[in-house]
C-alpha cells in the first residue's frame, strides 16, 4: 500500500539559482518526494516571491531564513512538517543549515562539496555518527544507469585488478572572467574563496570526478600530486588542475579539471582499465558505456539494455533508446533517499551506507581531496598522502 | 504570483503499461500539473491498487472505468475536480474516451496516433473545432529543444527552399513474435488489428516520423507510395514500411519504419535538406543538431549552448551539457498545454494554434497518412494523394 | 619467389582529373603493379606532360589516344608492354577503351559504371565471356576489410535470413550548378547524358550502393519502384533519387542517392537486418562494424581487430587503431586482380569469379539497374522488375 | 618536367616487422620515391628472401648487413645507387646505421625515438648540423592534413594564447605478458632495455605525443613530473605512464601514455585550449578536427572540405569524405622529405628547417623528453626541468 509523500524542504534556490529547481525537479520526479517548504531568500519577501512563482509553494511556508524554516517546521504536525532539508546554497552556508537541521531532527540532503572546510566536513560526519540521522550528498553523476553497470562489472571482478584509472571534468564556461560581468552569481561565489572555500574548480567539479572514480572502481585515492592553476586574471581560486593519482591497490591515474577549456560544456570522462577489461563512459552521452575486452569486439552497453546487471535496471525508467538524462540520474539520489526516509517511517532504521546514495563520509573524503590537492599544489605540486 | 497546478485525470497506465507512468512524470515535470485522479483499469480493485501503487493516490480517484472517472469528477469542487483527461489507452479506446471528456468540458491530452480509424479522428476534430476546447496529441518528439532549433532556422530561410527529406524511425523490439511469449502487453496490442486499428509498425511509429517531418520542416506531404511488410510469420500487421514522400512544395523524401531491425533501440533520425544548409537530428543523441553549410564546415549546435533561437531556450531547462531526455521533451508538451489550460482559467480563450503542442488536426492528418500508406501497399505499392 | 609487378597501361588520368591518380596509387600501393605508360589526352603533348608531371613517365610511353597506346604496346617485347588496360576516362569512352584492349590481348580495370548503356555492357559482357580474359571494375567500397568482415557474417548465416537493406549514397556537392562555374570537369561530364548515359546520380554513385549492398547480403534486387528528381535548375541529369526495393529471396528495402545533399561529404551508408542480427557500416568511418544482437549489447567490430574472419584479415594492411582508407580500400581490388594476371602468367587460368574483385557481369546488372530506375520513374515512379 | 624517382634504401623491414612495409608503401604512394635496396636481415640470405618476397627486390640490392649496404651503394653509379637510407631498426640500432649513412654521404630517414640514448641522439644531432646533410624523423602523426589545419589555426592566434593541452597516446595490445609468448618480436624489443633504451611505452608511443603537442602548438615542454608505472609483471621497462607538463608560455597540460588499457587500439588524442578557443584531434577518426569557440556552436573541420588553410589542403590527396588514413599521412613526410632531396638534386641546398618533416633535433629532444621522464620518475616522480 502506497503511503503518502516525503516531505522535503529547500534551502537555496531563489531567484538566479540554478541548482534549486533542478533539486526540485529530480526529488519529485518519481512521485515519492513532494516539495513543501523553503527558505529561498534571506529577505522574507523574496524567499515568498520564489517560493510562489518559482515553486507554487504557498507564503506561509516561504522562510526568511533557514533558521526560521527549521524553528517554524518543527512545530508543525508531524503529518505535515517537513521531513528533510535540502541544503543548496553556496558552500560556505552547507554546515550552519545541515548542523542545524540535524539538530532539529531533520534528515538532510546536500549539495556537493560537503562544506567550507575539512573541519566542518568533519564536525558533520561526527553529527551524523552520532544522531544516526539520514544524510545524502548529490554527486548526482553515482545515479546514471550505465555508472552502475560500471560498478557491478568491476565489482563482479570482470576486468580483473584495476590498474589505470582516468577521469577528466572539463567545461568551458570559467574561460573568461565571468564573475566580473556582474550578471552570472552562479560564477561569483564559485570563484569566491570566502564562499566556495579552498579549492575553485577542484572543488566545484574536481570532487565530482574524484567521488565518481572511488565509486565506481571500488578503489581510494592513497597518494596525489597536483598541479593547480589560475590562468584567469585576478581570479582568486583555480580554474584549472591536473591531478598524477596513486589507488591503495596499486592502481595509477590521472585526474583532469578545467573551467577553462573553452567552449567545453560539461564533459566529466571516466575510464577504467583493469587486467582483463576496460570500461569508458562520458557524461554528455551518458546512456552508453564502452566495455573492452582483451580478445574481442568491445561491447556497448546501454541502458535499458538487455543482459544488465539489476542494479543498472534498477535505475533506468525507460525501455532503451529513450534517453534519460541529468534529471533522471539526479532523482535516483532522491529516490534511493526517500526510500531511506521512508523506511524510517516504517520503523525499519538502517544506516546510511544500506542504501546506494553518496553519505556524509563521501563527502568529507571530497573535502580532503581538495585539501591535498590544494596542498600539494602550494608546496609546489609535490606528493601528499590521503588517508 | 503562482496560482494552484492544473489537475490531471488519467486514463490508462495501469499494472503492466509502459505510457501512463511517463505522461505522469512528463506532466509533473514543471511544476504545472498534478495527477489527482485516474481510472487505471476496468476494474475497480485494480484500478484502486495501481493508483495506490503506481500514483500514490487516494482511493476515492482510483475509478474503474474512464466514464465513471468522467461523471465523478464532473460533481466535484471546480477547485478540486481535474482540468483535464489525458489518454494512454490503446487506440482502438481514445476516441470515445476523448469524446466523453470533451462532452463533459474537460480537455484532453491524448496518446498517437490519434484513433482507431480516419473516421474518428474526423469526429473528433469536429468536435473539438465545435467546442472549442483544448485538445493535445502527445507526439513528444516534437518537444525537443533541438526539434525547435531546427524548425526556426528552417522557418527563417536560412537553410532556403527545402528539397530532401528523410525521415527514418526504426526499432528492433518486434523482430520475433513477442505478441505471442504471454509476457508482453505492449507488443499484444500493438500488433492486434482490433485494438491498434489499420497500422501496426506505421501507426505506432511511423506517425511519429510522419509528424515530426512535417513540424520541422512546415512541408506537408501532398503523395506517397508505400511497400508494407510483415516479416513476423503470424503477425496481423506490418512490422516494416518504407515509404517515398513528395511534398507540397515540390521536396522529395523516403520515411523508413521498422519494428524489425534487430538490436535497434529507438533509432528516429530526421534529416533535411534545402538550397543552401541543411539539418541532421537523432533522437538518441537529442542534444545534438548538426547544421551543414556548403561552404564551411558543418556546426553542432547543441542544447543549451549560446546562440540558439529563443524556441530552443524556451525548451531547455539545464545548461549545455546536462543531457536532457526523453522525459523532458515530453514534458515540453505538457508544459505548453498546462499554459493553455491557465490561460482559460485566467480568462483568456485562445485557440490551440496559439500554442506549441500537437493539435487534433495533427492527429487526423496523422491517421489519413497511416490510412494512405496502407491503401498504397494494399494496391500494390501505388502513388496516392494524401490531402 | 617473387617476380616482377604487373605493368598497368592507364587510359584518363590527365590534368584535372582525379580518380586516374587515385588508380595509380591504388594500384601500386602492395608493390605488385607499376604503372608503365597511359593515354592521358587525346592531345599528345598534352599526354606526355600529364606522363611526365603526375606520372613521372617517359615520353616514349605516353601516348596521345587509346588507340596508339594499344597498338605501340601490343608491339612491345612481352617483359616490356603493358599487362592490362585501366579506364577511367567518362563513361561513353569505357566500352571502346575496352573493347579494344581485350581484342589486343590485354586485361581491363574499368571504372564504373561499367559503359554508357545496357547494350555496351551486355557487348563487353559477352566478349569477356567469349576472351576469358580478366576483366576488374572498380566498385572500390567493396575492398574495405570491414566490408569484407559484413559479407562474410552474414554468408556464415550469423543474422539469419536478410529480411531489410537500407542503402543510402548522399553528397552535397553538385547542390548548385557546379558544371555551369566553367571549373569543374568532374561535375561537366557528370551531369552530361551524352558522356554520363542515362543515369546521374544514380549511374555516379546509386550504382556502388546497389553493388555494395548485394555484394555484402548476397540478395539481388528483383523490383524496384524510383522516384528521380533533378533539382538544379538547368541540369540534364537526376540529381536525387529515393528507391524502393524488393529482393530475390523476399527483402526489402530502400536505396537513397543524392548530390545535393548540401555540406555532406560522401556519405554511403549500408545496414542490413536479419532475422537474427544486424550489421551497419558508413564509408566515411569505414573501420568500424556494427553488429547488432536482439538479447545483448552491439559489438564494434574493427580493421585489424581479433577475431575476425580471414576474408578481414586478409584485407587489412595495419594493425587495429591505424586508420586504413580509401585508397587502401581500392588498393585491393588491385591486389586481387594482380593475383588473377599474375596466376594467368604462371600458367594457371582461372576465371575472373575465382577472384573477390567485382567483375564485368557485376557491371552489367548495375548498368540494368540504372536503366530500372530511370525507367521506373519516367513512367511516374512505378515498380519495374530488374532480371 | 618531371624527373627520376628518389631512390630509397631500407634497414630493417624483414620478415616479422611491422614497419618496414609501412615505410615502403608510404614512401612510394605519391610517386616521388622508389625503393631501390634494403638491408632486411642480418643474414644474407634471409635479406635476399625478405627483399624478394616483401619488397620485389632483385638480389644484388638485398644486403646482408647495414655497414654492406653503405659500402656497396656507395660504389654505383649515382644514377643508380640510393639517395637515402630508411631505418626501421629497434633502437639500439639508429644511431649507428644513421651516423654511417650520414658518414658515407646519404640523407637519413629514421624511424623515432631517435636513438638509444641522449647522447647518440646529440652526436647524431651534431654530424646533421655539421654536414649539411638531410635528415628527417618519423613522427608520422604529423603528417595528418587536420593535424596541419590544428597547427596553422593556432599558429594564427585564432584561438589566442595556449592555456591548456591535453596529450593521451594509449594502447592495450601490452597488457599481458605479450613479450613471453615467443610470437610477438614487436613486444619483444619494445620492453628489452637492451633495445629499446630508458623508455619502454614513454619511448614508443609517449614521444609521439610530446611531439605531437609540441609541432602543433608551438610551445615546448619546460619541466615536467612523471609517474611511471610497469603493470605487467616481470616487464623491465614502462607500460603505463602519466606525466604533469609545463610549457615554456605558462600553458599547463598533462600527458597520459600506455599500453595497458586493455582493448584499446592506437588511440592518440590531442587537445588544447587557449583564451579564445580550442581544437580536439583523435588519431582513430584523423579527418576531423574540432574547433570549439566561447560563443557559438562548434564546427568540424575535415579533411578535403572547404576553407581549411593551404598546410591542410596541401596535405590532401582526395575530396572530403573519401577517409585518408595512417598510410597517407605517414607518406606525407616522404613526400616533404623527397622534396628536400630533390631540391639538393637541384642545386638548391636549404636546412631542414625549410621543410615540413621532423628532424634530428626534434629527435634529440625527444630523447631528453625520454630521459626527464624517467629521472622524474625514479625520483619518486619529482618536477624536473627539460631545457
Amino acid at each position: 500500500m502506497k503511503v503518502s509523500k516525503i516531505r522535503m524542504g529547500l534551502v537555496g534556490g531563489g531567484e538566479g539559482a540554478f541548482i534549486g529547481v533542478v533539486h526540485r525537479m529530480a526529488a519529485e520526479l518519481d512521485g515519492l518526494i513532494t516539495l513543501v517548504c523553503g527558505a529561498f531568500s534571506s529577505s522574507s519577501d523574496r524567499s515568498k516571491r520564489s517560493g510562489a512563482e518559482i515553486y507554487g509553494l504557498p507564503a506561509d511556508r516561504c522562510y526568511g531564513s533557514f533558521a526560521e524554516m527549521i524553528e517554524q517546521e518543527s512545530q508543525l504536525a508531524a503529518t505535515e512538517r517537513m521531513d528533510f532539508v535540502a541544503v543548496t546554497t553556496p558552500n560556505h552556508v552547507h554546515y550552519e543549515v545541515a548542523k542545524k537541521a540535524l539538530d532539529a531532527g531533520f534528515h538532510v540532503m546536500c549539495e556537493k562539496p560537503l562544506s567550507f572546510s575539512v573541519k566542518e566536513a568533519q564536525l558533520l560526519a561526527q553529527q551524523v555518527a552520532d544522531s544516526g540521522q539520514l544524510f545524502g550528498l548529490t554527486h548526482n553523476y553515482t545515479g546514471y544507469p550505465m555508472i552502475k553497470e560500471a560498478r557491478e562489472l568491476i565489482r563482479s571482478g570482470a576486468i580483473g585488478t584495476v590498474r589505470r584509472i582516468s577521469i577528466e571534468y572539463i567545461q568551458g564556461w570559467l574561460s573568461t572572467a565571468e564573475e566580473s560581468t556582474g550578471e552570472n552569481k552562479q560564477a561569483e561565489w564559485r570563484t569566491d574563496p570566502s564562499r566556495s572555500g579552498a579549492g575553485g574548480c577542484i572543488g566545484d567539479i574536481g570532487t565530482h570526478g574524484e567521488n565518481l572514480a572511488e565509486y565506481v572502481t571500488g578503489q581510494s585515492v592513497s597518494a596525489l600530486c597536483a598541479d593547480v592553476s589560475t590562468f584567469v586574471k585576478g581570479r582568486q581560486l583555480d580554474d584549472d588542475v591536473n591531478v598524477l593519482l596513486r589507488f591503495a591497490n596499486g592502481a595509477k591515474g590521472v585526474l583532469s579539471a578545467s573551467q577553462i577549456a573553452v567552449g567545453v560544456e560539461n564533459n566529466l570522462t571516466l575510464r577504467v582499465y583493469g587486467e582483463m577489461g576496460g570500461i569508458e563512459w562520458q557524461q554528455m552521452e551518458p546512456n552508453t558505456l564502452i566495455v573492452r575486452w582483451p580478445d574481442r569486439p568491445y561491447e556497448v552497453r546501454r541502458t535499458g539494455g538487455t543482459g544488465l546487471s539489476s542494479q543498472a535496471e534498477d535505475a533506468t525508467r525507460l525501455p532503451a533508446g529513450h534517453p534519460e538524462g541529468y534529471l533522471e540520474a539526479f532523482a535516483l539520489l532522491y529516490r534511493n533517499f526517500a526510500q531511506a526516509v521512508q523506511d524510517r517511517k516504517n520503523g525499519s532504521v538502517q544506516p546510511s551506507s544500506a542504501y546506494d546514495f553518496p553519505s556524509v563520509d563521501d563527502g568529507l573524503r571530497g573535502m580532503k581531496f581538495i585539501d591535498a590537492v590544494v596542498n600539494s599544489s602550494s608546496q609546489g605540486a609535490v606528493w601528499v598522502d590521503l588517508d
